[in-house]
């Protein structure tokens, strides 16, 4: 197994927080995303979509999905758990993991990628060159206000995202607050239960990642 | 258990058809959404993202995500497998579902919503209304085009998305050219693989849920 990672991207990291709080270790390959290594042909074979992280199988196979890929670990290190012990339980986690990225990831993105001198024409990741809209980035901006109004409520009640124990859903919602304070687009303080949880998740160890 | 359904909206038709392929029947209960049942205070309670489906589970939880309601069902009812037989299998075809969303779905979705006449402040689903971009609607026409490029050449070689087994991720790219006929954006002819492919999908029984 191989893993495709970068310092410099939110998604790679989700990954390598989730392999941390497994305790496994994989090796991997470092692509430079600002010298554009990412559409070079050899990597473009083996991921059409041109993002990382990417997880190669022995056999050959890519897995160009973040969640597929801490599935795929999970499956094969089944603890600690991080993406739930009942087949509710991986439901649950699974609807708020793809509700963090909708809401959160990609409404940061938005504002990010639609705004920032650089990303002319990457106003979306992956091979198609295409404009930045700046309309997009206003809209993006107001999503992710939404997105942290929610988050909050949900803190309100939950100590995690998903209730009592630590998920996956706690290390994506942790890596939006910290791409959204790259994109000066930071929580604002009176969302304290947010706060709160983010002091938490964000002193473990595997932050670092 | 109970489905929320509709019949206008091309997801929740991906949780019927995976339903019929698996020769399952759960009670359901019909949204009106051009009625805007989906914002009324008691379905916002259910789910706040304000879409359909959302499968509830007898404990009371709401799963709102159309793959995670999928997965519950396939782990209650492993036959046929869908979702692959095993972690490798499962991996490859969570990523390609994962891509007929974001590089379909969403692309046919943009076009759509941001140029049909009574989506005006619609242009994503979910509780915030959101003006139309008209250049959001060029963009999503360019991204369509490209995915199903992309599906086509994928069909070149392989008999289903995903190989030699129909999945999950044949419902999903089935859905896809369903949207695209309706948004006008039809794939063209020229792309015979993918024609190939759709004619024998579509002719199963299921695709008619």
């Amino acid at each position: 197994m191989k893993l495709y990672d970068s310092p410099t991207a939110p998604s790679p990291r989700r990954v390598r927080i989730f392999l941390s709080e497994k305790g496994v270790t994989i090796p991997t390959v470092q692509l430079d995303l600002r010298a554009g290594e990412q559409f070079r042909p050899e990597f473009r074979a083996l991921n059409p979509q041109c993002t990382v992280p990417v997880l190669q199988l022995d056999s050959g196979a890519a897995i160009t999905d973040i969640i597929a890929i801490c599935r795929y670990i999970e499956e094969l290190h089944p603890e600690p758990a991080l993406m739930g012990r009942s087949a509710e339980e991986r439901a649950v986690i699974e609807c708020w993991v793809r509700r963090i990225e909708w809401d959160g990831i990609c409404a940061i993105q938005e504002a990010f990628r639609n705004s920032m001198p650089g990303l002319e024409h990457r106003a979306l990741p992956g091979p198609l060159p295409l404009d930045q809209i700046p309309a997009l980035a206003e809209r993006g901006r107001l999503r992710t206000a939404h997105y942290f109004a929610g988050l909050d409520a949900r803190l309100a009640d939950h100590p995690f995202v998903c209730g009592k124990a630590f998920t996956i859903a706690d290390i994506s919602a942790m890596v939006t607050v910290d791409f959204a304070v790259r994109a000066k687009l930071d929580p604002p303080d009176h969302l304290r239960h947010l706060g709160r949880w983010y002091e938490e998740v964000s002193s473990r160890p595997s932050a670092k990642a």
